[in-house]
């Protein structure tokens, strides 16, 4: 595993950054044939936002360290840009807090828009003064060092996920999930159709429409032997 | 295990619902002679309130579901009536996001008060938003699939506690407790009295009175053999 | 092990406790060389604070008590006096709620600044509303007894840390770091000048400079073989 | 919640109970219409047996105890008799060794057949010695007390199961599950059937037949959009 | 995400694979530099041998199913042939016991070298009486149903690595290495050479020379900073 | 935190430790007023045997190092004896596979009679062959490097316990024991007291006494409430 820092990656179109960036990361991972979550599995990795009631998404610049080592988020930050988002690993498990307020005060300056960490950060309530958003494995102080070699801009797998760098990554309070470069054109489009097919649902239920008829599945539940009893035939079965 | 839906379950008082509605988790499980807690045993289970500061109670409309599958929840919304709330499980863990916005819309017309889930939630900033309460076990967007049979209105067990349909289920940020419904008119009772009695206590505490000695605990202390001493006899034991 | 009860026990300098109170966990840990965390090791401790942007300091009075039961507890609070900070945990996991508004209130009362403890909390909204900050391994409602002996102001093993009686307990939203009682001066200071090296690095990162060179740490990358390469280097690897 | 001890409960017919012993908790989950499981659902429960390789069924005795207490387990020896499997919880979590040889000595010494706990068991290595077969949550050497009540044959939930006294509990390296008294008898022919079925399908497949064609599966894949490709199609997509 | 089965899929070298056999994960893992373990990252995965003092490498077919439901590995049955070792996993964390003795008899029949899935699995007695090694992530019997799509032999995720089919899968009791297809004969070589290197290591060590000496790293931990220093001189720092 | 090695220990009488041996956890952990025990609290660090049936004792050299990295434990190995056992832990959790079949060799050759170690062990059928038995949070390969100070024979905690080097530890199938060396005589002496004690209830149990009437617990359950009925009694409360 040779240590490198690419330098020119290629990026997803911002425009169509932005455009998803409206989209939440449900509505996107349903548009994209129930694929891409980061963080669904395993259920282990559980990260979370340290804020509430935030969406951002942004191109990836990607990190892989050795656990309890943060020199790499050194080399990466040189390699962030506006409109890019910081997505850190390590090579296994760490809970290190190895982000936190000065980082963050430094990528924030180059317009980055939060920071995706399988570690630990922290400076949590610093970071949401300074309206920095992070998803984390963990909240946690513990220092870590600046001794290990590691890459910036190759592709990581986080939560059963590829992440290569320049993929578009959307986070919100119900995770995250990551649209392919390639993809972002078409995730944006199944998107909106999406959107605007809940939009009429919405109306409908909130009208008293059952989605047991909105979608035909009364014929389903008949169909897989799903049996209608009032409680006096079930305690008598 | 057949597949079925009860459909005319029998539920608790209203009022007695409403007036339990103020007391809290704790107060009612302690009045309860320390049971009904769901989510206690086993510590896994986890289920955690998606907002801060709510508490609610309602007649439970129960759903068991295969995991990954949300078709039950489907047909058990148009069981549900106003004061009630939903309480869904799977026979075997499952974090998938199998209930949104779309159907907290649903239930929420229909007057139902929130949703106990052993599964995962999404949406979570609408939900909050739309001021509909949820208890999950996790926050995750993994959509799910309508093709496997299960059932709505039989008792469920989550967090060691059988809920029956038609039971009171109270919720705030320290849990969940389900009360049978033919002991909620006693356990209101219960319940009444034993927050007369902390009232005097939270007075008594307020003006320096200690526990050990409004409670007789002093005794207990010499009982149990706990010995006073000071630092300098500690340290030459 | 002997039940005790130690009643006269040294505390910290009050001002000395105060002015640590300013500094955040991270920092403090950071100036006693990365020392001192409670709860970082080993994780599965997950102490957690049940409000968010708080920051205390205090005096620690310790409890060690058996699993399910808060007698202890209630003999601990006649032993805090205004500026003590309650640290509990059993001699084997236990996440009953074994504290809640009760307790509080006659702590608050006594000027107590928080808690700490690796049982669980309940009656949580109430202690927002209180103002009385705590960190707990879990919230929850199971009630507990008082039938076995435990004591107070010994020395507590929690989350990999000794913290003895008297020592200060820092609380914060990114953890607990303990310093010894003997330590707190020196801790003081090194925070003190953490904290200035900080505020100059923040300024120069806002400015736009990269802690890359700030640090110097482009040696460090190129001494660890780290290579900065273009996509197209990468790819034909 | 009162502390009773119940002293002559009626137990399911030994004759079936031993054959059902026969079976695998798996075949007797399946024949019961994949219910009974202990220690499914929530996954968290973890309930292992600390041999392997062995197989028992008994009649359920149980034990409801506080956490790090196991007075109650003293009470239960007495109702024990042979053919009985001892089944212990706790109000609350606990991994504590309640359990260890000179309980499995008495128990041994009456006929009981083993023991399913959700507490901690120790001298795991003289009970295997012993042959006395133990399935627990965890394995530790922490001491209990003897200072709290607790019940002895009342109902008892473990893993989303309830197991009332005298029901058939079945454990082997798959897990456990729990056969209500009522319905042995049935669980028993329907198990028997299931084994028949089962072994002429070992002959069919260890002949080469596909359970594709033996179960007519071809059709369901089809019917939910399978689609058989090449490598190359499926490159090409 | 469509459902296929590819039918035709490229398998490394049969001869290489049984080369691999012999190393154990740990020496491969480090001769590709560090990389391909599968459940390394993240920790909660867990997948665990169901037997001990086992070593297999087989050509991976791999399958993605949803959670609860074995269809699919009804599907890959037919798509192994002799040296390959099946791969099992969901969209979504599944423990279900979607895999067991009759399934194994059917792929031992083939010559299939054993199963690494981060399903549960059941009949582990049964299983090992066959011979047919098994990793998986837990050990249940919960049944499954066969009601929806998946995928044969499409790369998958486990354990932060991709496996295609195709793939060389070492697995023993250390846990799992995937080796990509194409780069199994220099894995291959690597580890041989590796080996080579450890066997004359083994023979310095059983003679007494020190690691310290024979890497040279005494100069690292002076350039470290690592102090020697007798406890007199420790204790009065 | 100076990173150290402390080169001329004390250690505890060498006599006591292999009569100490003798005993097991649970015996030395009850003889010393349940205390010492490593890995009882929190339950999340979960230290395991990777063999069955072995129990060992020896003095403590202690190693922490920063996760990720085992060069300390090179380090280590010079300052181990006949008749140490070498524990290891790091700053932060980490499962990586720190330890293997080379340094069991080297450490095997001077006499070092296990290992206890927060951190993954790998070659662990190797070590099983060669008879060095092992207590680890983890299995697991991957691999660490040498980059980062740490100590020797510095005090760890570990498990909620101090271990000062030259202390006993005693492993086993129920966990770990660390007895300080300056108790080592009387905790054996108690141990020694203890099984006397246990052979006596042995021969009662076995011979049919009942553990109420032998430890007078009859009286206890009268005091606590305890109340015995009949099933029939039961069911009409």
């Amino acid at each position: 595993m040779t240590a490198v820092v690419v330098t020119d990656i290629a990026r997803a179109d911002a425009a169509t950054v932005d455009a998803l960036a409206v989209h939440g990361v449900a509505t996107v991972h349903e548009a994209m044939g129930r694929t891409g979550l980061v963080g669904t599995w395993p259920a282990g990795i559980g990260l979370r936002p340290i804020q509430q009631d935030v969406r951002v998404a942004g191109t990836a610049v990607t990190v892989l360290s050795h656990p309890g080592d943060n020199l790499m988020i050194h080399a990466a930050v040189e390699q962030c840009r506006a409109g890019d988002l910081l997505v850190v690993t390590t090579t296994s498990p760490s809970t290190d807090g190895a982000f936190g307020e000065l980082f963050a005060t430094a990528l924030h300056a180059r317009g980055v828009r939060g920071l995706v960490t399988t570690t630990g950060v922290r400076d949590t309530a610093e970071l949401r003064a300074l309206g920095f958003p992070v998803w984390a494995t963990a909240v946690g102080a513990q220092g870590t060092v600046k001794a290990t070699p590691g890459s910036v801009n190759v592709p990581v797998i986080i939560g059963g996920v590829v992440i290569h760098p320049g993929d578009v990554v959307i986070a919100d309070d119900d995770g995250i999930v990551c649209v392919p470069r390639e993809d972002a054109a078409s995730a944006l489009s199944a998107s909106d159709a999406r959107i605007a097919k809940e939009d009429a649902d919405r109306v409908a239920y909130r009208d008293g429409q059952l989605s047991l008829d909105r979608k035909g599945l009364r014929a389903s539940l008949t169909d897989l032997g799903v049996v209608y009893m009032t409680q006096q035939e079930y305690d008598a079965r």
